[in-house]
Formats: structure tokens, sequence, C-alpha cells
């Protein structure tokens, strides 16, 4: 398949396809039509169409898409037909519920390290990852191939840690913490600002409250 | 000031002004051009003005925008001048890591609420807020205002749960189950799909490699 380049906008929405095809594959459904996935997805079928074109004839007239083709064809696309190696920084709350959320191996992203500054966690292990101390990080690095590195500890040593993974080579970033991070060009992040997810729905109580406008709901055509 | 509504594209960039602003007032800071602000943020210049024109002539030229006036306009218009009573369904790992989240009340969320099915969690304290078990919520419900359920629990109960809250007079989900609900009209529902963004991670890991740009660098015009 020519890989040509996908729009951002096409690329963010990849991800929900990716998952409701997969549910769908749980299902045992085999085929679907762009009508029927724009009944779930609450997208319109006609951006179903556009956006699936970009990967080449997937659908066919009368037959609608195959699943699970689909299914593999988005996942490579994502990149989840390898496995990544991650790290986590901060084992909080939040960091152990990602530690401790099984399906994220399913997708190919292992958790091999969790690291702490808290010295009673030293050694706790999570589903059989040992806690370490933010100390044995950088030679941990060296010794340990690792892709990703998630950050769940306190705003104010997020910078910090992730500079210090990123010149042991670390390439990517899965941020947490509630800052901006000012990382070299060559290094990919992702945050989740849990604050702003917060806030956004705040603010759709209140408009909706003025304006009977619910912005939440509205059947996206994104 | 005139609450003509607007657009969805510019409500969605609201809460990470309102974040950096925050931090501007944090330390403290008076007053900021649209390109000091530009570069903090990695939006171009003119999207701030853009964007901030909307709330009317905040900035003044040669002066920039008074940080603690457009902190709080915008949080008005967030609706973080309310406060909203959140119960949280599921007091695992994510569930307490919510609770624990202290930022939560200092932008008018109070946790008011724990809910749980394992019993060994009943009574419980999370920052001075016992768990209870999900036999008690219409009960508590009926007794307790409540704004806002944030649903940290598996999502083979999550619609369920869902459905139960907004039965009982529940107006807005802040879910984090990896699944869709189908809920009324006038229930606002704000997701987070950390699967989404783990994706969305690993296809810009991807792409990097295959095409050397980095998607979650570019200066952002949103």
């Amino acid at each position: 398949m020519e890989s040509k380049e996908i729009s951002r906008a096409v690329i963010k929405r990849l991800p929900r396809y990716y998952r409701y095809l997969g549910e769908l594959l749980e299902s045992g459904v085999e085929r679907i039509s762009s009508n029927e996935l724009s009944d779930r997805m609450q997208v319109t079928a006609s951006q179903i169409r556009q956006d699936l074109n970009n990967f080449g004839g997937f659908g066919q007239q009368g037959y609608g898409y195959n699943v699970k083709h689909l299914h593999a064809e988005i996942g490579k696309i994502l990149g989840l037909d390898k496995m990544y190696h991650m790290i986590i920084i901060g084992a909080g709350n939040l960091g152990q519920a990602l530690a401790n959320y099984a399906q994220f191996e399913k997708w190919g992203f292992k958790v091999t390290g969790i690291f702490d500054v808290n010295p009673v966690l030293r050694g706790v292990s999570v589903r059989n990852v040992p806690i370490r101390m933010v100390e044995e990080l950088p030679e941990y690095l060296k010794e340990n191939e690792t892709h990703i590195a998630a950050l769940t500890l306190p705003k104010e040593h997020a910078r910090e840690m992730a500079e210090l993974v990123v010149a042991n080579g670390v390439k990517a970033i899965w941020n947490f913490a509630h800052t901006d991070l000012k990382l070299p060009d060559d290094v990919v992040v992702e945050s989740v600002h849990l604050s702003e997810s917060l806030m956004q729905l705040s603010y759709n109580m209140s408009n909706y409250k003025k304006t009977g406008k619910n912005h939440s709901k509205q059947k996206k055509s994104f």
C-alpha cells in the first residue's frame, strides 16, 4: 500500500476507528457498511468513506468494509504492529493505574520499568514489574532499550525527568504532568491534560444551561 | 460582555489558554503580549489575537493583555466560577488518582462521593471522602446534589452505571471507560480515551521514523 501522507485531521480520527473496529471484531462481525458504522460512531457516513478512501479501496459497493482487514490496516498505520517498551515515571495512583492496564500490551505497549523517588516503594511489584528509584534511570536506560517514557509525576519535576530520559535515548514521551515540555525536535510528545478535559466538560455544562445546545452530543463529522 | 456563540474550535483551545494564564498569574506576571504568549504556547500570535478577540477588547496596543483579567474572563466562560459536585465510580487506581488530585477543587470541582463494588473498600477514605458501595448510589443521589459522575470502572459496566446516575439526576459524565455511551440529549459527556492517546503517540513515532516529520512538534495554529 502506497504510503502517501495522510492529513493530520484524519490521523486524529484513526484511533477511534481502530477502537470501534476492534470491538466489532471481538463481537464476530465480519463486514460493515459506512452507514452502519456511521450510526455506531455518530460520525457522518460520508466522512467515514472519505477518511477510509485514504487507505485505498477497502470498501466494496454492496459489501461494505471487511472488518478484520480494515482493523489490521489501520493498526499498521498507527504503528501497532510493533512492540514498544514503555517506562513509567511516578508510581503514584496514576502511574500504577497505567502499569495495571493490561490492554496496553495487547496493542503492543509493554511496561518494562517503573520509577519513583519514594524509597518505601522500592521493589514493590506492579504486574511483575518492580518499582525502582529514579537514581537508577541512567543505568537502566543504558542497558534496556526503551521507546516511551510515561510521565505521571508532579509537574514540578516533569521537565527534569523528561530531559533526563531524552538525554539517555528515549524518543517518545507520554506526558500526564500538567505542564508543557520543551524537548528536541526528534522527540515525539503526546500530552494528556486531564485538567483541560475537565474544563471542556465544565464549558459544555455551562453552555448547555445557557443555550440548550449540547456540544458534546452533536453527530460529528469531526 | 455579550455572550455571542463562540466557535467549537476556539472553545477547545480555551482550557489551554486558561492553564497558561494561570501559571503566569502564579509567577506574578501582570501583562503579556500575544507574541510572548505565542512563544510560550507554541501557537501563532495571530491565532491568539483572533481567538481572544472573541471576548471583546482585552488587549491594548502597546500594553498586551492583562493576565489576571483575561484569566478570570476565560474562567467564567469555561464555567469555572461555579462549584460542581463530582462523584467517582470505580475506586481502583485511576479513580483514586482522580480523588487524590487536589487541584480539581481549586478549579471548582469538589469530589463529594466515591463508589465501588469491592466490599473490602467500604469506608476507606480518600482525602476525607469515604468509599461507598454502588448499591447506595440511588439513595445517595436523592440526598446529595451531584453535577458530574466520573466513570473510572471497567467498560463492561460503564453503560449501566452511566444510565443509573443519569436516571437519578446527574447531567454530566466524565468518561474514562474505553467505550462510548449512549445517553439522552440533555446529558453532557466528556470522554478521555487513554487508548486513543497512546495510539496517537504510536502513530507519531511510526510516522517520524518514515518521514522525518514530527507531527507532535509543529508550531500549532491548532
